[in-house]
């Protein structure tokens, strides 16, 4: 059975679910999106989300078609017709139908509902491997969804071994292609603030970190990485996940650090007691 | 009537013309186009827009899926059933139907025509202003589809009564967001070469300059703007059109300038002996 999509106010199946292809998002790249997921079938942190969501949408200048409670409404049509295990839900807010291929016109919004892929135990087990490339996201606060650069490098980061890119710019570290990059060192954990999106998984991490560790938001410069006794990143597919290599420098002792498996567990922690109230 | 597009092997009516929603340039802004005029009717260096085209997708690795001839048997056959007075031909190839949300499918390709607008024949007369923004376009010499920016800042380019913005970067001179930028200073046409996406017009008008005038393909300060006695910028619709001022800065007297004047001419006249080939 082919799953169902929210598009402008209907629910279809996916092969109907379609756009008009004068769509600014399709024509000149304008849109943003956001995406979240379910633990344990129920929309985990949905209202972070969707206040990023129309963070974005507000930053852009494009306008949400409905509210937030009829958003919530939608989402939870869409779960529980498509039925997944554990969903992603992607949201999609573009510049809309053009007159003349340049002006947004009237947003066109829709919802999808994919099944989640959860990345492979042994990322945890063993750590991952970052690959650097200088690269700066236009309106990095925004999350638009221009992807181009990591879509285009991807081939390269698997030929170099790497799980993903780590992007930095002017020598600082900013952001992973679509996760928050983080560093400990004596006790204290270290995330760049600016010039990168700021994750949900992020803050959550950030907040719970704090009982066991000095949190820093700040610049953190390419240098720094050497002084690193750990390394991980967060994402919302992705939780917390250990980093010990990035490009050919190994970070502490090439194993996941005491600390980011502390947060590995508190994060899941977390996880459970938001799924049982 | 509505107009006819293109898409996927079929030629449909707008309203019909279609993709599903799980397109990665709507996902992930993963695509190229390219965009090109009739003049008189018949379509205008056609060949050297195909060979750009073809060059963007193989950088960005999406396949075409039909050969040349075949794209321009379907542009004659888009403009035949159209028949606007002069047509616009927006041809987008994009990251296609994506699995996973992230890793291009085959390529999706249309065509749209369009009635060509002109612009005013004032900014010709009177020249125009170009307002600064510091900004290097991803994959410069791609043809993508991000116009995050451009589209993002268009009301303040507005505000300050620009008609479009002059990107620079790293104290360089690049590019208007959909046109190429000249100065002119004692015979001598300068443009930059680097970091921009080189226009089909640019080359027309770089090979018309050579007869009247020293050209130079070569970086560009911003700085070297001071000693401009004229500017201008090209474009597919635009052909070449006089630059007066860059932010508070008046070109030369503030009027279309000499060169500038010969080289519209010039473009025009070799525009009339196209379209009698």
């Amino acid at each position: 059975m082919e799953p169902e999509y929210y598009v402008n106010g209907e629910i279809l199946p996916a092969s109907n679910a379609t756009l008009k292809i004068n769509d600014l998002t399709l024509l000149r790249g304008y849109g943003i999106f956001d995406f979240f997921r379910t633990s344990g079938g129920k929309p985990f942190l949905m209202d972070n989300y969707l206040d990023r969501f129309s963070n974005s949408a507000a930053l852009m200048d494009l306008k949400l078609p409905v509210g937030r409670d009829k958003i919530k409404e939608i989402v939870l049509e869409l779960l529980d017709r498509n039925r997944f295990e554990e969903s992603g839900i992607r949201m999609v807010l573009t510049g809309g139908y053009s007159e003349d291929g340049f002006t947004p016109g009237d947003p066109n919004f829709f919802i999808l509902v994919e099944p989640i892929h959860f990345p492979d135990e042994k990322y945890y087990l063993h750590g991952i491997k970052l690959i650097t490339y200088e690269h700066l996201r236009e309106w990095s606060g925004v999350k638009s969804i221009n992807y181009l650069t990591p879509i285009k490098i991807r081939k390269d980061i698997e030929q170099n071994k790497g799980y993903d890119v780590l992007y930095y710019f002017n020598g600082n570290i900013l952001e992973v292609s679509r996760s928050n990059f983080f560093i400990i060192r004596d006790k204290t954990l270290v995330t760049p603030e600016k010039n990168v999106l700021h994750g949900i998984t992020r803050k959550t991490v950030l907040n719970l970190a704090r009982d066991i560790l000095t949190v820093e938001e700040r610049d953190l410069s390419l240098k720094e990485l050497t002084t690193a006794s750990e390394a991980f990143i967060t994402g919302t597919t992705k939780r917390v996940m250990p980093v010990t290599n990035i490009d050919d420098r190994i970070i502490g002792i090439g194993e996941p650090g005491p600390e980011t498996k502390k947060l590995m567990e508190i994060f899941r922690e977390f996880e459970k007691s938001y799924q049982a109230e």
